[in-house]
């Protein structure tokens, strides 16, 4: 951010009054422009043993896997959200059934909420931000090409909720790990702190 | 949004190509600038029977009763932010639990995520954005004197999983009704959706 966008002027970087964070601030009209992390919103779209995920024919991660998933847009719910996003990268239509997953990506400024959904038919197909879509047991999950940390993360806790009878929802953080390499390292919110 | 926060040149609003939705473009640098909700995070001081309320020395709704909470920092997780707010506004330690709500209010483009937590120590005071903080029984709660009906939903649903001896995760939307009164409807994922 260079120029204030209300009036045009430069801004500067600087910790307003009364504040603890420094922020791009106009000297000219006095505003102040807050960044704040973004919302995504998405969908675990389950149909029998199967979950229905969507190969990315958008960077980043271009040619990957991912469950269809996308910024929360204003005016909208988390939910009419995922349910929107589900519809144009799967060209599926889903019922939402409960919140599955929420996840803290600090290094990306980004919050991830999932929603479990069920499948209302097969009749679904790649939207276009996506190569192709696919229905896939957990056995044949391709683990290996899978888009982001997040969304192993999430298939990973589904499955596993699935195996034990009884859904959760689940809480934590992925974070970055110093270096030049992509790791990362998941920090669920304690299950002890849960009782 | 008038200029571009990038290279100051004035911008205009239209749906980008590939787009669904409109946003701020700027016909100088390309430069499309997006607008998405913020997440208010902030938590459930609990500390034997009864819960830490704040009332607000700021505007909107001063001289009102909340719960320690507000907006998401760029570089933190919804803990730490909860956290954090609960330590500027209340002075206040404590451990986080489990997330107790996610609640959307598409009418301000916000995400309520509240977490409960245990409070350390009575060692408490108010921050400058609070005019006193005090713990309240369930009885004693100004119910008359909240400050958003978001923080009425998210207290009312704490007392009703204390006294059915369990706690569990709730999502729902509060909805602004129509018309100039400020009336608003709540509405919660249905629970047999979430069997």
């Amino acid at each position: 951010m260079n120029f204030c966008s209300h009036c045009g002027a430069p801004v500067t970087v600087r910790i307003p009054a009364g504040d603890s964070h420094p922020r791009h601030v106009c000297a000219a009209c006095g505003a102040i422009h807050y960044q704040n992390p973004k919302v995504v919103v998405g969908c675990i779209p389950q149909w029998q043993d199967k979950v229905l995920l969507c190969r990315r024919a958008i960077e980043p991660r271009h040619g990957l896997w991912t469950l269809p998933a996308g910024f929360l847009e204003n005016d909208e719910t988390t939910i009419q959200g995922a349910l929107r996003e589900t519809l144009e990268e799967a060209g599926a239509r889903v019922e939402m059934l409960d919140l599955h997953t929420l996840f803290n990506l600090p290094h990306v400024n980004q919050v991830y909420v999932m929603f479990r959904g069920n499948l209302l038919d097969t009749d679904f197909g790649p939207g276009e931000e996506s190569l192709e879509v696919a229905l896939y047991e957990e056995k044949d999950i391709p683990w290996d090409e899978l888009a982001f940390p997040v969304i192993e993360q999430t298939l990973r806790l589904y499955f596993q909720d699935r195996k034990s009878g009884k859904f959760s929802i689940h809480t934590g953080d992925i974070v970055r790990l110093p270096g030049e390499a992509r790791r990362y390292e998941t920090r669920m919110l304690r299950e002890k702190q849960k009782r």
